[in-house]
């Protein structure tokens, strides 16, 4: 069981597992060997039952997939349940429903995600679509996060075979209500979109432009937090990741095959995250929304975690970041 | 040089090197051999001449302190220059001026914190408020934030002799400005501070109650982020650490001493954060502040880094807490 606390001070959110028993232990930075690896075409009886998956035949939990989704095995929110809201004294808690899922990006055994070819990429891509959309029918589930951790040293957890995870969360985290807020004021007092202006603007002056393709631009972003940060953002003003079509996926496989490749290149094999940066579910607060059509606008970012996080981070949000943006984006033009 | 950088959309402050052309590396997890080390007494040549230091004889930059304070030997703010404001296109910067020191908290060759006397731990204590109180009379200072990395997976840096940071902010942070405006909120609507009415549940249920001193309460947090996250606070109201007088250190030494000790006794030599959360500076804007001394009570918090951040908490600030602080508040009473 667990329960969904929020800080009452600061209205950050945190899961809190109130089962577990067993004493927390550091974590180590190697990955176990992987012999007999679960997320592997072949091993499907190692995992869970498949809740989704894009395949060439009818025979659910056997091979012949190409991207699969099943139920993380540790599952940390539980599926099913009222979303109960509770008052424990001064504090808040909301009741820990919510999805968690692992989408296994194919069933070769690789393990940089830029090692997998455009169209498999691409098949990656319309899964996470497929499981938005399919989530966000839960009025529950407020917010679909989806990420990947690439190496330990990013949080990853001991299989090191591409995946990515999903969390289907109860409430909106408070990094998405800063850029759903950033972008709603902004918007009430410009009538522009944030994002479109910042995009204009990375153009023009474009020092911080990586490369850009005929639907995507990447800039390392001018308040970059780590080293070699990247922002992957739609060029045409896009509200939704749901919207995006056939060809946009096509587009974006490749572009995020590059980044994750030429990061590869000028830093060797760094830990990284890939986070979507998607709209709320819009189901349960239509009119709270309303506006957000206009004011948000959906992107990637791809963060090195090359420095670790000290008490100054924690203790502040502030980052420290010793490698600027303009001289990220001109080494990572050179190697395009 | 550097400059500090406004995420216009969250509100993330990034203080940016600007000057720095070497690539970053994946830090390592070992410190690197100690020999000669430059925090040690007798080695005071090795370090930059001490900005402060509390010594029992006269002869600045020789032995004879008990505590040393000097300039950061990579400081990423510059202490000479003016706090300006600029516009960059859409984004903000403020020159990167402010305060970096180093507080060595002995002379001897102590690695862990609490296994420094509590007489030499209270001359820590009141070296921090004499170097709040120094820099705050300079109103390009907006924040003095003091704290400690303990071990390198919690972002110490390569000297293993124990020592604090001291980093002087030309802007209030995120997590602080949440903080602050939490607390004067829930004032303005109840007229009583957050955290006394936090502090009085958690005396009556308990259950997250580590144990108490004279003047000073430790809990783990409703909401606690990491496991064995501790929250140390002043019984009293008091709006600023500034105010703490000579029995409160004596005290405050001791509960430090004795928090750090029994976090060790359970979780062997975790990596952890001490992070003293005081009120910004009121000299640079007064009438803003005139109700912090009602709404806001200072804190330390103590947070072990026993998970590592995946991008889910990068991309969200939401947290997942295997380990209940219920259960973790039991297991250090047990220790104590």
């Amino acid at each position: 069981m667990s329960e969904v606390r929020r800080d009452i001070v600061t209205d950050t959110w945190v899961i809190v597992d109130t089962d577990n028993d067993k004493l927390p232990k550091l974590p180590g930075v190697d990955f176990k060997p992987s012999r007999g690896c679960p997320f592997c075409a072949g091993n499907e009886a190692q995992t869970p039952p498949e809740l989704y998956a894009i395949r060439n035949q009818d025979s659910a939990d056997g091979p012949g997939w190409k991207v699969r989704v099943i139920p993380n095995i540790k599952p940390i929110l539980q599926e099913d349940g009222e979303l109960k809201k509770t008052g424990v004294g001064v504090y808040d808690m909301v009741s820990g429903v919510g999805a968690n899922e692992v989408i296994i990006e194919t069933p070769e055994h690789i393990i940089n995600f830029f090692e997998l070819s455009e169209e498999q990429i691409g098949f990656v891509l319309k899964v996470y679509q497929q499981r938005i959309i399919a989530l966000q029918k839960d009025s529950r589930i407020r917010y679909v996060l989806i990420f990947k951790n690439h190496r330990p040293q990013a949080g990853a957890s001991t299989i090191e075979h591409t995946h990515s995870d999903l969390i289907g969360l109860p409430a909106i985290p408070i990094r998405i209500k800063q850029k759903l807020n950033g972008a709603r004021e902004y918007y009430g007092f410009k009538e522009r979109c944030i994002f479109c202006d910042i995009i204009k603007q990375e153009l023009e002056m474009a020092d911080r432009l990586v490369f850009q393709s005929e639907n995507f631009v990447v800039i390392t972003p001018y308040a970059s937090r780590f080293p070699f940060e990247m922002l992957i953002i739609p060029r045409e003003h896009s509200y939704s990741y749901k919207l995006t079509d056939e060809f946009q996926f096509k587009d974006l496989a490749g572009v995020l095959k590059k980044v994750c490749k030429i990061l590869n290149d000028v830093v060797d094999d760094p830990p990284y995250n890939l986070i979507l940066n998607d709209c709320p579910n819009l189901l349960p607060r239509q009119d709270y929304w309303k506006t957000i059509k206009a004011d948000f606008h959906w992107h990637i970012e791809l963060t090195p975690r090359l420095y670790r996080t000290t008490g100054f981070e924690l203790g502040t949000g502030f980052y420290i970041n010793r490698y600027a943006p303009e001289r990220a984006a001109a080494v990572l033009r050179k190697n395009l």
